[in-house]
């Protein structure tokens, strides 16, 4: 702790966990990405708001750059730490504040997993229904900072429709309680919704309230084999019209291979081009004949080639793991994660031209396609192959990114559904959002965080 | 047209259709709060986003204010131009521009009524659910700048969530396309939501595209006659737990004293001090036998007096005028307006102080409560008094919302639920956001608006 700046700061905020280790830096310093050296100046734990507050106006007056950290499961390099700056790690700040029972709200602190939320919210006999593969991992702070979307959102929405209310650190150090749990307020501008999916740009999100609703009805799961990718949206349609969906969910044979490899259990005979997870409601006879039409007009139609449902909880896991797992058995290929969105309606020229660029662009790469057909978004992860550097490999991407960027504008289409611009996708926002837009947000940056101070460089430079 | 400035305006937008007859300037220079007298320079009508943009351009180079205008239904002054200010009227964008099958949405110029969007979801077998009273006159770019909410806003929440992109011109006379109607988009600060009840004073939304959802099920409307006021919140309970609500209203004896004097039909014999209207779902004998299952707890509990279900849609009908009736009934007595909100688990001891301070502050005056319960969203109307000239009412009134103000800063409520802040609730913004939160939102709107035109002094001064 040699540097006068950490000396100060632990002279301000006595109590204050501070870690310098290397090996401290180089673990809070990198997400998932793992495409940036850490190289932060050292990393903070507070335990408390004031704490919080207190880091915050140290580093305004030592002109030193905060990263918000939470469980560090980002896609987008939004929580990197490359540049000398302080992570703030919200670690510790992971309890259960309050339930509200008459509300039907949890008040949890920010670094608190979402895997964490769901079993607070079960207690009380209620549910957070924001749910994704990484909810033992990554804190609620950080699915509100990427407005996280996942599995769900077909029924659910994302994150942003479930948060009451917020308490937020902004790059000043003023602590700002806004909405409060409230229904209806129209008093004026709702930075609430302005904080969420900011990434960390404008503050730290030291609390939130959020909404929990009752359980879903019982639910059954069918995997769904498809012969070719252009029945995809008829297929959808079908299910779409007939049942309460709660989840549709696409991949690839190529990713189903990669699962398979990874330990899931096969669950054709066949080999088939392209797979359907769904969810939907199934509490009675009248919703199991519906789910039954449904897929006997897509075999009719030929737009289905098999399926199977699940008989059993135990059967329902194992065809979610098909699609669930793919991010991680990907993970060893260190793919370059394309995360993108158009409106439903746009989806079929989309895919179609998409698949041409990615055909002519990609030949020599394994590229995996999965996704939450249902919102509209679109998974595509290229694998990194052997003998390629990682430099070489992101440059690869990078340009093929820029020609996927500009079919997404022709499509109005968006860089990052889910994930969030962070690093990563920073090159590419113009494909997204207009230069008018991103002077706007710049200009919000300096309102709440006049110094540059909270997480710079990620989602534009200031 | 004397005046050089218009004379300008015509020059550089010949087709601009402008009006500045007195009877003009006054019809389109003020709202339904009527406490201000009518001083606009001009009206501007344009016909497209272009003649919008270049308006706001000319208002620009010669400083002049734009107060953009929908139905001027308004609750808080928010579309008053008093004060030499450009009213700039969408009236004449009011078409429907696409229905999208596939998205399910709807896209509309912002001068379209409620009413005709609710009309033109019906034609393809849907339903925008944001619905309130002044359906047939409101503009849905009016609902957008104040998030209206309503009667359906305890199943459908507030136009906010079904707002799935917006078209704003900017205070520069920047065109914003923001959104574009994706479900999942996390490519930096969503610019949409912070425009949703802004009232204007960022600029002007010129297109909106509106989510559509499947009409609700069958449902039945029941009225209760409730014996006391602090049985009210046990009476939502009931009801909440045992059905799907559509809408859970409230309004007091004198309330009804007044949609009856109005010409509505009186529900029962005897006279109780309160009602509710209630509308939950009831398409099947289980859900009809869990309505009556909840009328009978309240009735053993004697927190029910009375009620009557409806047997048609007429009675339905019916039974609704009682509740929607009462703002057109009291219309001639000039009520001073409250809107007040809280979470709904503050509502029992927020309504006890409540009562207390009306009771004390306004014994001489007739007080009519109302309200939207299941949202924590209560409506405060006194009714100006004969012989009470409107300034000393407004200056009686206003000293008591001080008050309220004060026991709302303890209860963590909202001074505006859904009217929104405009003139009306400016000097009582304080009572809901922090000195911080007001100086964030006068620098976010110098950031869309750098020289202070759009709807300035309202919300709050720059």
């Amino acid at each position: 702790m040699s540097d006068p700046r950490l000396q100060a700061l632990q002279q301000a905020v006595p109590d204050l966990r501070l870690k310098t280790e290397p090996a401290d830096l180089e673990h809070y310093g990198r997400d998932w990405t793992r495409r940036w050296t850490p190289a932060p100046l050292a990393i903070a734990l507070p335990a408390s708001v004031e704490e919080v507050q207190a880091v915050v106006r140290w580093a305004n007056q030592h002109r030193v750059a905060i990263v918000p950290s939470g469980g560090r499961t980002g896609l987008s390099g939004g929580a990197v730490a490359a540049d000398g700056e302080l992570v703030l790690s919200l670690e510790r700040m992971n309890k259960v504040l309050d339930f509200n029972a008459v509300d039907r709200t949890l008040t949890v602190q920010p670094g608190i997993a979402l895997e964490a939320v769901h079993n607070a919210a079960r207690d009380h006999g209620l549910v957070y229904p924001v749910d994704f593969a990484a909810r033992g991992s990554c804190s609620i702070g950080g699915s509100i900072a990427t407005n996280a979307g996942g599995i769900r959102v077909i029924r659910y929405g994302n994150t942003r429709e479930w948060v009451a209310g917020l308490k937020l650190v902004t790059g000043s150090g003023e602590l700002l309680t806004l909405n409060r749990g409230l229904i209806k307020n129209s008093s004026g501008y709702d930075l609430r919704h302005l904080v969420i999916g900011s990434e960390g740009t404008l503050g730290v999100v030291v609390e939130a309230t959020l909404r929990l609703t009752d359980p879903p009805p019982p639910s059954n799961v069918m995997l769904l084999a498809l012969p070719s990718f252009d029945v995809l949206m008829k297929v959808f349609a079908a299910f779409r019209e007939r049942l309460q969906l709660e989840a549709f969910e696409f991949f690839t044979d190529r990713a189903l291979h990669h699962v398979l490899a990874h330990g899931a259990q096969k669950p054709f005979e066949e080999t088939h081009p392209y797979y359907v997870v769904t969810e939907f409601a199934a509490g009675d006879e009248i919703q199991e004949a519906a789910a039954m039409a449904a897929f006997e007009a897509c075999m009719e139609n030929g737009w289905v080639s098999d399926g199977v449902i699940s008989q059993s909880d135990a059967q329902a896991a194992q065809l979610w793991r098909l699609r669930e797992g793919i991010t991680e058995s990907l993970a060893r290929y260190k793919p370059y994660k394309n995360d993108v969105s158009v409106r439903i309606s746009a989806m079929p020229a989309f895919l179609e031209e998409t698949q041409a660029l990615l055909g002519q662009a990609y030949p020599q790469f394994d590229v995996v396609w999965f996704g939450h057909i249902g919102d509209g978004n679109l998974h595509i992860n290229v694998l990194q192959p052997e003998g390629t550097g990682d430099a070489e490999f992101v440059e690869q991407c990078g340009h093929v990114t820029e020609l996927l960027g500009q079919t997404l504008k022709r499509h109005g289409g968006s860089i990052s559904a889910e994930h969030g611009i962070g690093l990563v996708k920073k090159p590419y926002l113009d494909s997204t959002r207009s230069d008018e837009e991103v002077a706007i947000m710049r200009g919000i940056k300096r309102v709440l965080d006049p110094n540059g101070l909270m997480n710079p460089g990620k989602l534009f430079d200031s």
